[in-house]
């Protein structure tokens, strides 16, 4: 947040549309954006409004502002999606991308000037105004810990690496409900060893590169399980399409070829043949580790060394490996088997055993339609409501922006159902899942790992079909915490429900 | 077929993959394919095997030929979903796409030789062997007969065009089932009026070039209800994303440009902000007649006017409009309110009224979910089971060449669900959605026009959820009507459940 006591320059004010501050270089177009970040300079961009076309230019930045804009545009949806500080709808600026600049009630910013956005209030501030962590008072500690005595759903965080582990548990998170392996693939040396994998021409290949992302894996994993001192950890096994991790320009596919010494030519054709006509419904997920169960053979071993190594250190570890995309139970059946298998042997190799569960993500409709089966193989269930709620509605995220903020705006849709959970449709889905699952498997753990575990109507309908915990980004932990307080008491009749807002 | 009686000579035999029979050019290479079909020249296509990147390749060919691969490799699959002569398999051919040629038992053909492929048989033949129309003797006339005699379900056909509804009549179809409006606007003239309402900057525009497409579309709808003689047509308004209608090379794009007097850069970037993502998940079916409703008031404007000349020359004609992609019944709400304005209109005009519905595609989980909301406003469901199944799998049927042929080749899934309807997933939706919606409306008109409308395990599916039709394409009409009478005998008890495979 913005420091309340700093003195600030005002440039305009719009639409606090995703909370949050930040500082960084003023820029116009969403190119310019990616390449700047890709430089390690931090930017904000800004438009007259934002299109899908700019989405990677909002990826890259700290911070968006668009001069139109309402509270469901698309620039607004986007960047409250990924939790990026966002204002919209700031009138009084009048944006000129081709001059590289803006004005706003009498100054002019241009191209690669300092600003900073503040998303909470909806401020534009000239400069580099001075940020402070919020703090937390002694009203919510209190608060906290009113609602931590009364809620019955566990909550949890999402966190990929060690550090949004040790954020998770400042906020009072209870566990990692979603820890996504990939995101451990992109730096530095870990892409180059993930493309030899993938651009292998066989099996011994990809395991000769997987040997090499093993221990930076089983390092991670160490951090994570440290960090949450016992609490359990669910770890979703590799999950997007593999060309996500090849590069895409001419140029650099060159140099890709060159450090590993292939035919340009080749890698060129074999990036193209990964191309994907709708990668959100194609190779990925479980279907990875079912045509190449080596990938799923060393992610299982990164786990289990990790956690022997913590525990040999005296502590605690609860692992939960998670399948990813499943759609029919013989797809989890075989991972699952080979989860196990890795498990004996490194706990045979290491002399010690750590208590896990195999699980799944139920993120398609189909997992959610035969659950009573899929409870048959999974230990655990936790609802990846982003997809589930992709494929209930037919609806890709990235490509909604066309359309969605139409149906928000003019009333056919109440709610974007990214955001707030579609209780009627995906809901319904998520309530037959869970019945079907305890009905296989009395005892069967259930959670939600989709973003809509941090919004709290949706939490409170994760109370009401009877789930075990949430688990949201970690900044949402808190409003978790107390919505789950609330869908508690409300249920006991001690609060009314229409005033039980968070 | 290949005429029984026509002396032929065998160059190699391979797996009958996909039924029909058909002469071409050789070509080992999927865009010389593409490009020679653009010229108007029948191919067949030749690979060692193929993969998703030879798909416009399989689209642009006759037939398809691979040395490699099972009945459920690629080209197989792929092939039999387009309803494509495919022979694969055929191990004695060796294929050398450098060279443009291959060798078999001793024989060489070359780039562009003429050569005949029977999918019937699997056999490769030289030359342009005699093709005919396969004769339907008396006893396919006779037992079409009993058929016709037992079934409950009535048989419909999918077609596009006045030729199409002529065939599908020849085949016994009682109506059409599903009429996909956006395949008119693909020839001649016809792509550019689209192309120029596409990328029209405002409503005005887009009005105009739809002005162009209404006497066309008229004319085929009249056509279309010509051949139907009152039997039932229903109508599908624009499904596919606007992207589909637009050139994609650089070349092209510049043509377009100068025929619309726009600059070239303009239209590049227009082209570029259509594309999507995940177009399967996009910017299409109904939500192209919300953001566009002007688009929907065209196509029922054609539809209605057409209806109407051809009852002013003394014929029957049954209309049903069906809404696509419905996933909300808000939307289908707004749709169906444009559509009955537009009738009355036109009957005004006109001085006579036409019996129609309006109803709408199920073809997403959410509208399965939801169906009971959904009938209230629609008169007709329609189950789209390609699309329901994607969904529902979560698996998009041009990327799952990847993995589905393991998955059926390794047991992981009995068939292809995209050949046989997958009854326990895909098939307790239809089941629910059947139920919900004849709560909501008893007399509710319900059927199926998926590519699963000429499978017989899918067509009896369709019998015992109290389905009214099935509908597929004119060739598997009669298999359909088979498979409905066998489905009516098993429920009688009159035939052995295990027996009655088609």
């Amino acid at each position: 947040m913005v420091d309340p006591r700093a003195s600030v320059t005002l440039v305009a004010k719009g639409l606090p549309a995703s909370p949050g501050a930040a500082t960084g270089e003023a820029v116009f177009d969403a190119d310019e954006a990616e390449a700047l970040a890709h430089e390690g300079r931090k930017v904000i961009l800004i438009r007259p409004e934002t299109s899908p076309e700019d989405f990677h230019g909002i990826v890259a930045a700290q911070a968006v502002i668009t001069a139109r804009g309402g509270m469901t545009s698309h620039a607004a949806v986007v960047a409250r999606g990924m939790g990026k500080t966002c204002v919209v709808g700031a009138k009084d600026i009048e944006v000129d991308p081709a001059a590289g600049r803006l004005r706003a009630n009498g100054r002019v910013v241009k191209w690669g000037q300092l600003i900073t956005v503040d998303g909470t209030t909806g401020r534009v501030l000239l400069g580099a105004a001075k940020l402070v962590e919020p703090k937390l008072g002694s009203h919510y500690v209190k608060l906290m810990a009113w609602a931590d005595e009364h809620r019955r759903l566990r909550v949890r965080a999402n966190a990929d690496t060690p550090g949004d582990a040790k954020r998770a548990r400042e906020f009072g998170a209870e566990g990692v409900g979603l820890c996504r392996t990939e995101h451990m693939f992109f730096e530095g040396d870990r892409i180059t060893a993930m493309r030899e994998m993938i651009v292998a021409p066989d099996e011994a290949g990809r395991r000769r590169a997987l040997a090499k992302l093993l221990p930076m894996q089983r390092e991670d994993f160490e951090g994570i399980f440290e960090a949450m001192a016992g609490h359990p950890v669910t770890i979703r096994l590799l999950d997007p399409p593999l060309h996500e991790f090849l590069p895409h320009g001419k140029d650099e596919v060159g140099a890709l070829a060159r450090a590993m010494k292939l035919p340009a030519v080749r890698l060129e054709r074999l990036v193209a043949s990964l191309v994907e006509a709708n990668p959100m419904l194609g190779h990925r997920g479980c279907r990875l580790g079912i045509t190449y169960p080596e990938i799923t053979e060393m992610q299982a071993r990164a786990i289990f060394e990790a956690a022997c190594r913590v525990v040999s250190r005296g502590k605690k570890v609860t692992v939960e490996v998670m399948i990813p995309l499943v759609a029919l139970v013989e797809e989890l059946r075989r991972q699952t088997e080979i989860v196990r298998r890795v498990a004996r042997e490194v706990f045979q190799a290491e002399g010690r055993a750590v208590p896990y569960l195999v699980g799944t993500m139920i993120e398609l409709p189909r997992a959610a339609l035969t659950a009573d089966e899929i409870a048959k193989d999974a230990e655990f269930f936790s609802f990846g409501t982003n997809d589930l709620t992709q494929t209930t509605f037919g609806l890709s995220r990235d490509d909604a922006g066309r359309f969605l903020p139409f149906y928000v705006e003019h009333g056919i849709l109440k709610d974007d159902p990214f955001q707030v959970l579609d209780q009627e449709g995906v809901g319904k889905l998520i309530e037959l899942a869970v019945r079907l699952g305890r009905g296989t498997r009395a005892d069967l753990k259930i959670g939600i790992c989709g973003e809509h575990g941090g919004e709290p109507a949706s939490v409170k309908f994760c109370h009401h079909v009877g789930m075990n915990y949430v688990s949201c980004s970690p900044f949402r932990v808190p409003i978790a915490r107390l919505a789950a307080a609330q869908a508690a008491l409300e249920e006991q009749g001690v609060i009314n429900r229409t005033r039980a807002t968070v």
